[in-house]
């Protein structure tokens, strides 16, 4: 398998470019980033004019060299803190609906769908690939309430070298007769066999973790949640679930949980809220919910893209970073219309903008700078793996992306597509992705271009951990 | 010339799509187009078992036949109803301004500096190309206010084959020192000057036609715009131009022109306002402007993308459609972030959601198909082309892309591109583009998911007037 293939001791040369802080980026132009045969980032070095003089280092003489030439750079992993594999077939179909009604037209029966093994098995290779095409590395999916499959998406994450939490999902309420748990006792099971699978594969969890996954308030009773709360803080495992999302939703709950103060705190109740729990939407928080948060150092997954598909609403980011919550973003597919956490990086700009547009004003606005720092530190740190991955620092794992913008446009390449009868114009595109570089841009505005008109032919090579896990043609080429 | 070679008579044979009113979509599985040596479709067939029976209709023995196969359709070219060529540059490029700041920082030195033809060759190309790739078939084009540049972008559109309406860009006010019109005289000799070349290259306007283009308001003197109306008038021209996009920019136009009822009524004083006037934008209408708008028959091109990004506020869109305003869809290049119509349909998805948010409630929503129908037969309208494009009717011109989405999953074909070490699992998604078919997907699914996740990959050939102006690698593959 691949996970388990040797590593070279490697060599990335060339631009690279991480978030130092939330609002600033480093891009250094000539750089040099050591990584062993571990994955492990063993040295960075900056104005690096020759690499000989990197290979005369001690033990690095054979090392191979991946350069990034010209307009290109390394980029650390994006980090997917939210996101539903099974629910990948259904990209991009959500009509009118909105959750509740999502659910039932949309989801539901997808989901159930998911007892064949086979069919499993095919969404679930497609999902991992498209996902590590647009530079992935780490994810959060939940998974279906079956136990086989659930099991075998975190097969396919370790063989695949995708970095995973892979959660079970648990709902034994208001759910439909043909895909609920039946019980108490079968969810708290099933669960259960499903984080022991994963740590068998993955004894140390280097690239998968179980996540136990209660699907939202409204599908779980009372005592399922104390159950799962119980069961986390046992396995000591990360939790996920949904929460404030839709105003129906909220109001669902209220009337579901009449006891409780509000949606978050179900969850507290349940024992379910901690600095392992990783909180989806959080769209509509009250500042009492955001306190609460903020106190049990709960982690939020913003998903922008599905907010505004369901027409759930605008989370107040500048409020929660302000607060001094983490943040991280998530795909939350099919909800959620792109896999990819680039473009989810443009919808956490486009939806502080409609907040800005309201009653907050410009302060509202997220730049560039803060979404890729969502994107990959604020990500790490929401599934807690700050130390390991997020940027490129000694010690660290190299979780890594190679961007490739365009040729310089007016400089046709030998054997590249010409159009029909157009005087030998040649279209670039198919090849090179949809960003246009004129060859007079600063860094800046590379990164610029790449952020807001970018896409998965601009990752041309993806790393986890040292390992190469997904190329385009234009990788080396 | 690509323009002026011949068109073979050709059967275009397969599926379907385009819009037969505003919110209805029409899906022909089994269609045959039958388009002739001039680019007229001649007849529109549904429910065809064989082409042979096509093919004895006398005089189309010997058609080409174009057909696309399983998954994909043809749907009408789309329309972009306003960009801005010279500013392709800078996509991408906008960072946290808003409009009158992106204008001095981005906007204006860039257009300057097409003064030099060789530079706004290249990128006038290059952006002829990318829209074409889009499936744009008929574009309404800022130029910038040099004379040359313009003739050459005007040029470029014939040379490709790309429907288009070319501007030259008045502004004689409030514009750097460096990049405006010297006098009102002048500006309207350049304009003369450019409708003069446009007019003797296409003498018919079948493919490119001239547009008399006033920056906008607060660009131009009273002096200058009245002196535009009676440009406009005289040359029987469209006219281009932007109204009350962000608040700061109305009242700025409400400082310089104190004695005007409103923004759109300083157009109406100048006779600028028309059944060929395209006015872009249109954010913050009174209800008084949108009255005016409907009098006059005004056109709207309705830019989400753009106004999104610049924090400009979200048009209330169905609030137009509901006064029966004509109303299309409009890339604004650079300060939208994308050249392609189908980002737009899903950006005036997005905003039109945004408004549901607020006070407007679901009703706001733009549904699927409404947008389709914005980007094609709404744009025609908006271009005055109702009669020639935007559908597939006999007596119209074939202007027209082929879909295709990505072919079955879990099908992989010989020669595609593989993952290194993953068990053979292909990832298709370079060559294929975004879009996973899992082939249980209705017909109506497929559209929904092109629409939501598809790009320029998902357009493999694109037709105007018959003519073959783009195809990727896929096309006929």
């Amino acid at each position: 398998m691949a996970a388990s293939a040797p590593i070279p001791k490697t060599i990335y040369l060339g631009a690279f470019v991480h978030s130092v802080s939330l609002s600033e980026l480093e891009i250094c132009e000539r750089g040099a980033i050591g990584v062993d045969e571990a994955g492990l980032i063993q040295f960075v070095e900056r104005g690096v004019e020759d690499v000989e003089i990197l290979k005369g280092k001690e033990g690095w003489g054979s090392a191979e060299i991946v350069s990034v030439e010209g307009d290109g750079w390394f980029f650390p992993g994006f980090v997917d803190t939210h996101t539903h594999a099974p629910q990948h077939p259904n990209t991009g179909l959500f009509g009118k609906t909105t959750l509740l009604s999502w659910l039932d037209t949309y989801t539901f029966p997808l989901e159930a769908s998911l007892s064949s093994l086979p069919k499993a098995h095919t969404i679930y290779s497609n999902f991992i690939s498209r996902t590590l095409s647009h530079g992935t590395t780490t994810c959060a999916y939940y998974a279906t309430r079956h136990v086989p499959a659930t099991n075998l998406l975190a097969d396919l994450c370790l063989a695949k070298g995708q970095r995973a939490l892979v959660g079970r999902v648990c709902m034994d309420s208001l759910s439909p007769e043909y895909y609920r748990d039946e019980s108490v006792e079968s969810a708290v099971r099933d669960s259960e066999a499903s984080i022991q699978h994963i740590r068998t594969i993955d004894p140390s969890g280097a690239i998968v973790r179980p996540i136990v996954t209660p699907r939202f308030a409204p599908s779980c009773t009372a005592p399922c949640l104390a159950a799962l709360g119980t069961l986390a803080r046992d396995a000591d495992a990360f939790v996920q679930t949904h929460v404030s999302e839709n105003k129906s939703e909220i109001e669902l709950v209220a009337k579901l949980f009449p006891d409780s103060e509000s949606y978050t705190h179900v969850y507290a109740t349940a024992d379910l809220l901690g600095p392992k729990t990783i909180l989806a939407h959080a769209v509509h928080l009250t500042d009492e919910e955001q306190e609460l948060v903020k106190r049990t150092d709960a982690k939020i997954s913003h998903c922008p893209a599905s907010n505004t598909a369901l027409t759930s609403g605008c989370a107040p980011v500048r409020r929660f970073l302000d607060a001094g919550l983490t943040v991280g973003l998530g795909t939350d597919v099919s909800g959620g219309f792109s896999p990819s956490i680039l473009e989810e990086c443009r919808q956490a700009i486009w939806t502080s903008r409609f907040r800005a547009m309201g009653t907050e004003g410009d302060k509202a606005k997220l730049s560039t700078e803060e979404v890729l720092y969502l994107a990959t530190r604020g990500g790490a740190k929401v599934v807690g793996l700050e130390d390991r991955v997020g940027g490129f620092e000694v010690g660290k794992e190299f979780d890594a992306q190679m961007v490739k913008l365009g040729d310089v446009v007016g400089k046709p390449k030998e054997g590249t597509n010409g159009i029909n009868g157009h005087g030998g114009f040649v279209y670039k595109g198919e090849e090179e992705g949809p960003v246009d570089v004129f060859g007079w841009e600063s860094w800046d505005e590379k990164v610029q271009k790449w952020v807001y008109s970018g896409d998965d032919r601009n990752t041309v090579a993806v790393w986890v951990r040292g390992r190469l896990v997904h190329q385009t043609k234009r990788f080396q080429a």
